[in-house]
Parts: structure tokens; sequence; C-alpha cells
């Protein structure tokens, strides 16, 4: 049976970060499921859910988390799955908390922490490990990286070609 | 039946700052128990534990943990009892994540935290929960800050008595 | 006599903070005082306001404050009740400042801190307090954990059967 | 042929903290190779390590490093495999920079990042990579959750019947 | 009557730190009390001790404290003299806490903030509120900045004249 | 002749923070210069500004700066009058930068630093400076203080008549 | 042949910071080239184009990144001209992890580092350097410094002239 | 005439640190001064130091200082040589403070910081600088980086010949 990843949040409203996770699987074709799980509301459908993840099929697990951001270290704390934890911006530390909740964690529990809001990276990483068991993958990565370096390339070019005055009159990015 | 509090830490290299709790309770008369809970290498009892604190007569949690410092909040999130956080001053961020890991919780969850290996003041704090039932402990209040107090005047007259010189002479306190 | 639950609050540029702890008590339909007490401009009604409290019918005092933030610290000092402290987010430093203030207590005079802007989980533990002697209260207690977690498997369940995609655009939360 | 980890490191004053992680790879008998590669002082070395890392048969690369700590982001700019870094502690910043350093990455180019001197979790996180091909890591991966709960449970045995005091006597840890 | 510096400080554990203030103002024979007055254990007799302040011909309140530090905050609530406030380093959070609580004042009650443990600082800062209304002290003060000045000078000579080596290893102050 | 504060600044985007020391001062009828001094872009006007300030009846130097903010501590540098430092809020780290440049001053040379943003608690730090030396200040220190006191009063009274929810609605503070 | 400063950063959103570099390098006419190198997803075009900058005829290289920010660090590994490195802000932790990334290098491999989007600062410690081989560009140093001042004098006599309220007023800085 | 380098710094005790730059310009033979210049206790000296450098034949100053840390920037402030600051670690704030103090100077007048204690880094800068004129210079750096990877090839063959274990505990970098 296919690789499933697992994509899981504390509250819908770390939504629109976490999605940026589904979009990358869905790139690389990667099966996965996406859902809310909450570590303090509902921490018996937390230990289920972990408790259950390898039998479910799933080969990793995305949580992400903000403030005191417990979901991936708990989660970790259940399964033998790799958790990879991203923590979530929030409005008051900036998401410093949800980092420290996320990536101090004790020795024997790991999470695979990630950078404040990476959950695009969270995937990448993912499909990083499914690749190590999946050739095809692998060729998905080497595409992944060449399409990222190539467009790094025609920035440059069309940046020294145009000059960075020109460039930055026509970006549509810098205008408000 | 007696009010008890539950005083829980993440492991025993806990104790040196926990034990303080207990040492206040002692002072109070206050039954407690205190064993080491770790929310990532025994969830299950973490679980359990706070499930049934209730029913074995706790009426007060307290918990201590450091770094990711998942324990006090898990364990808010499995009981109705007031859980009150001390965060474990760590060799690397100086407490700070445990700060921000147990202060920084979710709405719906809360948990009481003190300041970084803050556990005198956690017991003190069940202290005046289990006294809002307990007139017999609100004497003992009483006499307490009494005699924080009577220490405080006690060390300004010798202080304004002796001279700060040779008080700083004498005093055990700054001898090295 | 019924208990009380004091909230107060350095200036009225706290309220829109602090009326999450006056909404979820009167949701738990506990009876409260909400007023202004400044620690710096009226210290002499600080002083006054705590001693009194226990004869005034309170059982526990919320106080809500921003950068040095000492009113829940000073209110701490001269009362024998459970202060729960708010720290309040300011401009400048985020509300570390404010957090810094309130948890850092010194061994003796404890405040219960919740998170920077925290005043509903402020509420919510007073609650846990009060329900200690209040056994109605402790039934209260279920039933709000229960519609907690009814709500996020709700919103699990919409978001596994619509997908992600749907939900989010649908969901007026991620609309600007 | 089997997998391999490779454990880099960027000084070897680096080593003590890094040779945790080599010790819970001899624990489950996972081969790795450990040895020093400076991203600021050989990044040739660097380069070609990494983009050799596949061919000689690693699966993963835990890489650690302190202060700016550039290696573990530059060796995953270069490689497919997963990469783990370990921020190392610092005598000025507490690790807080090489932290920064290390979770923080751009888009594109993730690194799983443990805790602060968390090289003990970072083998462990291999452990739990690789375990997704290999089911009889996964066997041991059981084994060592087993193990590390009785130890708590044991811990948490011996304090309760012996009470905390006793406890704390007897306990060399807390010798000086 | 003489103007007079009172010199005020949490705990005597402060003491160490505080008496930098005493000695300097010796130096420039300014007169000073100093006790231990707390805030948080005995909060009238900080209410007393400012409020009483000016009638007990005090010039100027120099307050150390450390952790939340509200001393000299709580001493500017009650008191139209400057207040000086001595943030002491703490041994969790560095004095980063201690700073907070006392720089971050509301408007309408300042405290005059010096570096951490910068009581030496505090006190000069006493010599220059007190030297505008006290010519000699103006006189005193030009002394002890030559002096000052002359000191660096000396070093300066010293260094170039020996040589970096020689001087550092003649230095007593940097021989262990 | 009377007694002067200057109000200096590094650049005039510190305008909008700084004119609120001397609205205080206006407000005191305290004689005051209000000027723009660069210790990075001007060292030299920097060096006579303080040289002379003395001379030129200043009694107190009010020194706002942002960044690096070196102003206040030269001024402090070459002046014997009382300097009080404003640490501005920066774009980039909030005004750490800042409030860390002014007040952590080595031994020897004070700043009297007030909170981020803090210019009218500078003016009112000035006044009290002042006020030893002029009994008439004394007074409108007293009335300022009872003013303050009795705006606190009376928004607690209104807030307490009305209930916090008209009280809420009714002000125009809150409204958007 | 003529020297030349190398403008490099990590991706095009970095324009809006380092543009500020070209525009002073304009002023001082200075030859330079802008374009966009990345560390993370174009290694061998960052190792090619450090390796071969000296060859093509550059003396200093301005590097600008944000976040992990390996961009300057790796330049300097791998060339010997002077690197000099802005640290970009960032949306999360304030361009902090943007500089610590930047500035704390390893003995052996220097980063000169300005400000957080320090562009403007970077382009003129170029211009310092290069003027060490160029009397020409010393007497630009010297009138670019002249007018800056001239422009604070201007300030401030206008500032004095207006009064402060006029000129707050007049001025269309402050306008929203 | 030869170029020069100047080492200044605030006080002797900064000597531990600073010398780490004198003894890299010793072994690139590159000829330097190296004094004690205090901004706050010796303005004059500052003012006419950097004032003179230029024509005293310096091309590059470096300036070391901890805390408020006003000497680089202040220097920078009067001379058009390049300064390179050196944030010399404070045993309250580790060094933040300093390395804020430094860093973020405003725009016009660069500091070109370099790490914590990074005085090494400092001359490896002054002679990147330097050898933009200096050919010879050039010749050394390449000696200097070839020599500094071969230590680190040698340490990580060592390394590896030895196994972790042995070269461990054959170290005496290990040893207490």
């Amino acid at each position: 049976m296919n690789s499933k990843v697992a994509i899981i949040m504390g509250s819908d409203s770390d939504l629109p970060v976490m999605k940026e996770a589904a979009e990358i699987l869905d790139e690389f074709a990667v099966e996965y499921e996406l859902t809310v799980v909450s570590a303090h509301r509902t921490p018996e459908r937390l230990y289920n859910y972990a408790e259950n993840a390898e039998k479910n099929n799933f080969d990793v697990i995305i949580a992400g988390a903000g403030g005191a951001a417990h979901l991936p270290g708990m989660t970790a704390a259940v399964t033998d799955l790799p958790v990879i934890g991203v923590p979530v911006k929030t409005s008051k530390l900036n998401g410093l908390d949800s980092l420290y909740s996320i990536v101090q964690m004790p020795p024997g529990v790991p999470v695979a922490t990630v950078a404040i809001n990476g959950a695009k990276n969270a995937a990448l990483l993912a499909v990083q490990i499914l690749a190590r068991k999946d050739p095809e993958l692998r060729e998905k990565q080497k595409e992944y990286r060449e399409k990222m370096k190539n467009k790094v390339l025609a920035t440059a070019s069309s940046l020294e070609e145009l000059g960075y005055k020109e460039y930055f009159e026509r970006s549509e990015k810098f205008a408000d």
C-alpha cells in the first residue's frame, strides 16, 4: 500500500499556513490526510490519532501549532513515526513561543522542527523521508531542485539585463 | 476526606527545584503526593494520572518541567482541576523555553504559571486555592505572611543598626 | 454568601482584553466586579482594594496590566486570596515586559500567571478555583470542556469532508 | 547495501555534543561515519561531501554546528537527502544564534532541526527515518521506547516508596 | 538641613550590588540611609517609607530590586521625589526581567533606570541631581570626572609603553 | 536666572515621540529648548552642546535616540548635568537596541533611562529634579499627581456605574 | 582597471532593501554589479561567483540575506575579498535571525556586518574600503560627510526657528 | 609610508579579548598600535584620536567595547576610515547589549561589526581591507586560508582514523 503523510494542526486558524504543506505534497503526488487535532481540547483524539498512525499507513506526520504548541511533541511521544513540527507564528511572541515549545524536546523524543510558518519545508522534508524508499520520488526531487535553481537563474538574468531600476519598476511584486 | 495536592515533575532531575514545593506544603500541613510523570516518555501514565486526579481526592496539581515542558499543559488538557506550572530552568535557554511552553496556553485550557524555578510559590498558590474552602488554612496564611514580614523587618533593623559595612562582613551569606 | 471574582486592570485601555474574562464568568454564572485600579496612579486605592477583598466576599482576583505591570504582584502582596495575573500585550515589547513583571515574583508572594492577553483563561482558572468548593460549577466545567471538544471535532469533520481547499474558500474566517 | 548515517560537525570542539549521536546509532546497530566538515574553512569539502553523500550510500546526514552554523543548511542546499541539524550551544548567545541559523531555512531547502545540543534526538530521528524502510529497526524502536518508559516508572516507584527526602539524599545525582 | 539619599533594596541579598551606591556617596560626602524595604513582603512599610521620604529630608531615593522588581516603581507611585531604579541581576533571566519591570513604567510615574547592577551609577546620578542645588558638589563632580579621565590616560600610557604583551603579563587583573 | 531643560534628539524623525516631553514642560511652565543634535552626523555639535550646557543655564538634558542611540550616553560623557535618555522605538528591533544602548552605560557615566518612547516620563523626571530646588514646582507636582489620580477614579466610577458592556460601547477609544 | 563592488542578494524580494546600496554607489560613482545569488537554491553559482570575484575585478562584495542568511558567510568562506553582510528584516523574527546568522561567524572567516536593512551603510563601508587606495574617493567622502552634517544643522535651525509645534505641523513627514 | 591598524578598546579589561587582534596582525606582519580610548571617560581623547587617525597613517581602526559600547560608533562618526567594531561579551546581557549598540548604526555612519568577542576576525577583516592595495598581503591571505583548511583536514583524518572514541580520549582539549 502507498505511503501517506498526515498533516495535522491544532486549530483551523493554522490552515492558511499549513495548507502550503498540502500544496507541496500535491505537487509531488504524495497521498496525505489533512485534519485538525487539538492537543489541549481533544487530548484523547490526539492520543488515538498518534497511536494508530502507523497502522493507518502513515509514514510521516506533519504537525503545526502555535503558542504553547504541544501537538507535535505529544504526537511524537505516542508514535514511532517521524514527526515534523511547524511552529506557527503568533501575534504576541512572533512564534518564538511556538518554536521553543516544539524544538526543545527532551532526549528520547525528537521532533524534526522547521522554520516558523515553514509548512512548505515540512512537506519537502516529508518527501525527503519517503524518497528514501521510493526511487520515483527521488527523481521528482531532482526535478524540483532543478526548477528551483532555474527560477533563481532566470531572476538573476532578468535583473542583470534590465538593471535593478527597471526591474524594480516593472515588477508587480514591489507595487503596492 | 482531606484535600491533597499532587506534585509531579517530568524527571527526577527536577527534584532539587520541585522539593521546595513539598517543603512548603509540609509547613502548612497540607497532604501531598510527589512523583515523576513524563509527558513524553510516559504519555499514557500522564493521561491516567490527570484523568483520575479528581477521583483520587486531589484538589490541585503542581507540575514542573523544563525545555519543551509539555507536562503542565497536557495535564490541564485532561483534568478540570487547577494546574500550577513551574518552568524549570534549563542549561541552554535559561528556562525561557520552559516558561513560554507553560504560560502560552491557548484559550480554554489555563495553566497557572509561576516564576522560573518558582516551586515554592507554586505550593503557596496551592495553599491559597485550598484555603478558599478551609478556614484553618486561612489562619496559617496570616501567620506565614506575618513571619515573612517580620523577617524583613528584622533584617532592616539589623542592617540599620550595624551599618551596611559591618552587616556585610558579619553575614555568612556573603562569605565565599 | 456567594463567591465573587474581582476583575481589575491598570487602565481602561486594557478593557478590550480584560472583558473576555467577564464574558467567561457570565457564561459560568459566576458573580464578579470589574473595575480600574492603577498601581502607579492610585496606590492607596490598590492597597485598600486588596486589603478588603476578602472581607468583601471575593475569592479570587484577576488583575491585568501591561508594561511594568505591577498591579497583579502588588495586589498579591496585600491579600491572601489567589491573584491571577494577565500580562497585557504592549506595542513596544509585545508584552514580554508585562509577562516578566508579572510572572517573576519572589518566593513568598505568588501570582498565577496566564498567557499574554490570556484573560479568557484567567477566568477559567478562577472557575477552577471556585469549583473546588462548588459542585455545581464542577458540572459546568464538564459541559464547557465537552462543548470545546465537540467544536474541534466538528471542525475536523467539516475539514475532512470538504477537503481543505473548499473549506478554506468557504470559511469567512479567511476572507479579508 | 546497508543504509548509513553521516555525522558531520564544523569542528572537533563539537565532539562532546555530537558523539551522543554516535552512541545512539551504536545502540541501534546503525552504520555511520563521523567526521569534521567545516562550511567556512573547507567549503569545497562540504560541497563534495554533500554532493556524493547519496552515491556513498548515506540515507541521512546529521550536521552539528554552533554560532553562524551554516553547515546543516549548506549541506541541505547540495543534497536531496534529509539533513538533521543540531544547534550546538555557544558560550556567548547560549546557542540561540546556532538555533536561528539552522532552523530558519528559506522555502525549498529544509533542515530538520532538533533541540540545542540535541545530538541524541538527531540520531533517534535518523533511526525513525531509516525505520520507514527497515522493519527490524521498527522492532528496536519499540524496545527503546519501552525501556525509556520503564526507566521513568522505576524512578517514580522508587521516589514514591522512599519519599522524596530519602530519595534525594541517596541519589548520587544530587551530590556535589 | 542637609540633603539625604535613601538607598533601599528588596532583600539583603541585593547588598553586594547596592553597597557600591553607598561607597560612592561616601566618596562625595553625601549623607544617606541604607535599608531593606520589600515591596512584596512589607507593602505597608514601602508605602510609609515613600510617603514620608520628603518629610524625612530625603531628596532622592535609590531603589534596587531583582526579578519582578516592583520596589522602584511602587516607591515612585507614592512619592514626588526622583526615584532611581537599579535592576539587580538574577540567576535566571540575567536581570532582563528586573530591567523590564523597572524601566517600562507607564506615563505619569517615571523611574530613572540605570544599567543592570549599576548601583555605582545610581549614586552618581543622585549626586548629579543634588549638585543642581549644591555648588560644592559641583566642584566634587569635576574632580571625580578628572580622576576618572586620568586613570584611563595612565592605563593608556602604561599599555603603550610596555606593549600589550608585557602589560598583560604584569597585570594582576588577568591572573587567575 | 531660571532653570532650563534641553530636549535634544538624533533626528527630526524622533519628534513625534519627543514632543511629548515639551508638552509636559509646557504644562509645568518649565522653560526648555528643543533641537536636533546628531551624535553620529554632528559629533562636534554634540560635544559643544554638552560642554556648554551648564554655562547656558540648563539644569537637565533630555536626549532621545533610536537604534545604536549614542546621543544620551555621549552627552553624559561630556557634561556633569543629569542626562535623561529616551530610547526611541525602532521598526526593526522594537526599541530593544535603543534601550540597551542607552541604559547599559559603564560605571562612572550614568544616563537616567526611561521606558521605550517614554518622553513624557522623561519630562516628569526633569520636573522632579528641578523641583528639588524649586518649591513652586513641588506644588505643581502635587496637583499633577492629584489630577492623575482623579482621572483614574473617574474612569473607575464610570466603568462601575455603566457596567463594562455599555462603557465599552460608548467609549470612542475603542471605536475603529 | 577600475575597482568594482558586487551587490548580491538571496532573492529578488531583498531588492527594495538592497537597491539602497546601489544608489549610494551611484552617488559616489563607484562601479558595481547587482544580481541574485542564492546560497541555498544555487550553491554552485554561489561557489563560482565567490571563487572568481577577485579575478573579475571586484574589490568588495556586499551580500544581503534574510532568515538563515547563509549567503554572506558562505561567500566569505570562498573568497579573500572583504564581504559586507546586510541582515534583511524578516516578517517573523524581525531580522534577529538574519543578524545572528551573519554576524556570529567563526574565527578565520569574517563578515563585516551592518545594521538590519543597513544596505546604505554597506555601500558606504565599501566606499571606505575602496577609498584606502583611491584619493579621489577620499575627497568624495569628505563632501558626503559635510553634506550630511549640513542637513542636520539645517533641520536644527529650522526646528529652533519655527518652534516644534509649527515645524511638526508643516512637515510632510509627519502627515498621514 | 606603511599602512597601520589602530586597535583601541574602552578599558584594559577588554584586553584579553582584543589582544587576539594584535596576534593576528603580528602573524601577517601588519603594523599596528594598541591602546585604550574610552568614549565615556575620555571623550576628548576619542575625538582627537579619530580626527587624526588618517593623518597618523592609519588605514583601519579596530574598536572593541562592551555594554553601551559607544566607542566604535563614535569613532566612525569622526573619521572617514573604515571602523571595525568588536562587541565584547558582558557578564549581564552576554554581549547582546554590545552587539546591538555597535551594529545598529544609523544610515550614513557604518561600523563593520564582527561576532561577539570576534577580535580575531576583526584583524582578518583589517587584513582583507589592507590587502586591496597590497599584493604581498594577498599572498599571505592565501597561505592563511590554506593553513586553516589543512588544519581541518588533518583533524578530519585523525578523527576518521582513530574513531571518535579514541580521538576523544586522547585529546587534551576534552580533559578537565
